[in-house]
């Protein structure tokens, strides 16, 4: 009889025992798909055994859809008149539907100072009676073709950047970042924050509007390959970003003829706020991704937000509904002063950039964002190569220098989050869990499991034969 | 007797041999220091077996020198007003001393162009007569403490930066970056060029002295220290460097109450050429490494240079003597209708940034720039790990973030460039041979071996004992 030869499947220890009395055994790195869930392999299998429509065909479509995308940066407008269904006392926010008996503290403050911005209310307490009384319809921005970064309220007379998918016609809208520190979309609505919103719907805002219409639209894909090569992500490192977008305008606020000293203010408010471009990305990625909606049979992830209280996702084949769950904790680097007791859970829309392939699926781009959300430049390159398990294609034209210029991961498979276990890569802003404080720190976040086998099983109860 | 085992040192065809033949051969990667060169070897074990200075001491000095440097941008001014030693008739020229006679095309064409420019000829072959007649005064911008891209020509009228080393007080000099195509650097003197040329002069020069001026210094070491995170190296890319003095002036160009056409067209030519920033980066790496120089015992190189004729070197310890040998042809990537038919041979003072430690140095931080010179990101990589076996130290600001934000290889060792035979690794442009072309490619450039040689034997007659 020869030596005692194993390969061994499953629990390491059987292996690790027979190694320690000198047998030689094998251990095969093999896990269960969906770690085991057996409804969740029950619905894959019912899939793969044949769905009622080609979802590997319906899936080509909307990643075809994606990579066709011209995301171009159109105009600039006020809420109220250029975004579908809103109304004057319409306050739209990040992330799935939530009641506001259901906001987290940061969302909350930055209804408060929405509705004081707006002049629906003279205070704090006047805002949180107006906002409780049901007379103020929440609605997310995801429902109005907007995304907004963290607490992501828009209210009517903020002005917003109007992208359009040149290959599609469709529209999307975004505010202007309000820069770092005390800000709404953190929660913050002191004097100073609200000051700061009016002098972006009076000042900034229309003249970005004036320079944007002299320079013509801004083909924002080609921006964003760029800084995909100067070492942005376009989610949490917008430096590259915000770069190009002042060196692209200055020379048509020079000629607005309008007074330098505002012309001044403009750029240096752009120069001293590297998330400026975050407001762009964000929109760019969401007229893009949006082409890919309601396609039959599509189990592409065509929406991720949190609205600080529930993290939840859309699938392309399934319509407009949510699929919710806890949003969770993030885990990063905190300003000094702060730790993780101070954070709200997950939050924002800007997730819209790791749903298009950017953001924290092109990590690999960025290295030196480790300095400011954590790990390690070498972390950053396995989060996008995890992320290529879970997609569908790589982008033709947002490439990667580091991984050889191969495309980011483009176009998330919810069929394959739930089989492999591989949670989407999202990085994140961290903001203080009460309301009216702001940024407290950035870092990594897992989304909760549930969301999308939930959804994955919705998707096989369509379609599955 | 048991069975052969061998460990072969030297050829590998003699393991190769022994292994064919079933024995088991171990082949040790080993190399004779300097290539077997016995004259070198010597020189080398003179020197280790006890200088009459401590070299060790000697290069710590230097490199620390080099670290604690401030390049500083002060002002902008005219070549004859600035310039030590500067006279009407001196045109400074990129590399070692060189003569009219034995000048490649390219700088050729820029000595003609700067004779025309200064209004000392009418045309070329009244420049040709002047330039061959004695009465012009040749001589290397490095003696003057100037630095030139490319043929590196710096005539009177010319305006230059003012960067400063504000640790140690000395300065350096650099025309302003014309652009691409048809520019003096490269060796074209038409009508265009000469006309770009005044308009620098006379609006540009003038419009950055002021609003630098309203500015304040600017600190260069921090911008340096960014770019390295956003995807340039400071030699061959500089898309990031250039926007961010764009975005550092764009508000003082605003306040100067000039007339707003030409502000835009300064904005416009900044936004226009990628390479605006190159002759900032290099007057850093100059005023930074010049406080090296002259230090008793010291083998650090503090300068690289080539005139398209000559390649030279100086060394710390050795003087202002330059160390020469015939410039090299440079490897990398052409133009659309140009080949390496069409070449001259390498040329300029921007080596200036290698010998900085930035530059090919620093081609890690820099991925995207193969797509400019040639060869993969990984090879990007490779040159910059190899060049810390030639440098003393690693810098403490300028560091890279896919190296896990190591420091730039910094202050090249010339025994060890002998010792390894590794030499300098050089990114660059290439210019056409003929005067009056222009730039025909870009890539690296293997600087001549027997410069280093002579020097290191130089070294060692001046401090073995």
């Amino acid at each position: 009889m020869g030596e005692l030869k194993v390969v061994n499947l499953g629990l390491e220890s059987f292996a690790e025992n027979l190694r320690a009395k000198g047998a030689a055994a094998v251990q095969v790195r093999w896990k269960p798909p969906a770690g085991g869930d057996t409804a969740m392999i029950a619905a894959l299998d019912r899939l793969a055994a044949g769905a009622a429509v080609d979802v590997e065909a319906a899936n080509l479509e909307a990643v075809s859809r994606i990579l066709k995308g011209k995301p171009t940066l159109v105009d600039v407008g006020v809420a109220l008149e250029v975004i579908p269904g809103m109304t004057k006392t319409t306050i739209l926010h990040a992330g799935p539907p939530i009641t506001w008996e259901r906001m987290c503290g940061p969302v909350r403050g930055a209804v408060i100072g929405g509705l004081i911005y707006e002049g629906l209310a003279r205070n704090r307490e006047e805002a949180e009676a107006l906002a409780a009384s049901g007379r103020i319809r929440f609605d997310p921005c995801h429902h109005h073709g907007a995304v907004g970064p963290m607490a992501g309220v828009v209210t009517a007379s903020m002005p917003v950047w109007v992208l359009e998918n040149a290959a599609f016609g469709n529209r999307a809208y975004a505010t202007f970042n309000e820069g770092l520190g005390k800000v709404l979309r953190y929660g913050a609505f002191s004097e100073e924050v609200l000051a700061r919103l009016k002098w972006i719907e009076t000042d900034l805002a229309p003249i970005m509007k004036r320079a944007l219409a002299l320079h013509g639209p801004l083909d924002m894909k080609n921006i964003i390959a760029q800084i995909l090569q100067m070492g942005d992500e376009g989610h949490n490192r917008n430096r590259a970003g915000t770069s190009l977008i002042i060196r692209e305008f200055a020379p048509f606020l020079v000629r607005l003829g309008e007074d330098p000293e505002k012309i001044v203010k403009v750029l240096n408010f752009m120069n001293g706020n590297d998330h400026f471009f975050l407001n762009l990305s964000m929109p760019a990625c969401k007229c893009t991704v949006d082409a890919a909606r309601g396609i039959e049979g599509s189990s592409v992830i065509i929406a991720m937000a949190r609205n600080g209280t529930d993290f939840g996702i859309q699938v392309s084949g399934l319509g407009d509904r949510w699929f919710t769950g806890p949003a969770s904790m993030v885990e990063g680097l905190y300003l000094p002063g702060y730790g993780p007791k101070d954070a709200a859970p997950d939050l924002g829309d800007s997730v819209i950039t790791e749903t298009a392939g950017i953001g924290g699926f092109a990590m690999a781009a960025a290295p030196a964002i480790v300095q400011f959300v954590g790990g390690t430049p070498e972390d950053a390159l396995a989060v996008t190569r995890r992320m290529y398990e879970i997609t569908v294609t790589e982008n033709d034209v947002y490439r990667i220098p580091a991984l050889d210029f191969r495309g980011t991961p483009t176009g998330i498979d919810l069929r394959k989050v739930v089989e492999t276990g591989i949670l989407p890569a999202i990085n994140t802003g961290i903001a203080h869990k009460d309301a009216g404080v702001g940024q407290v720190g950035a870092g990594l976040v897992k989304p909760p499991e549930n969301c999308f086998k939930d959804a994955l099983a919705a998707f096989a109860e369509a379609y599955a034969r």
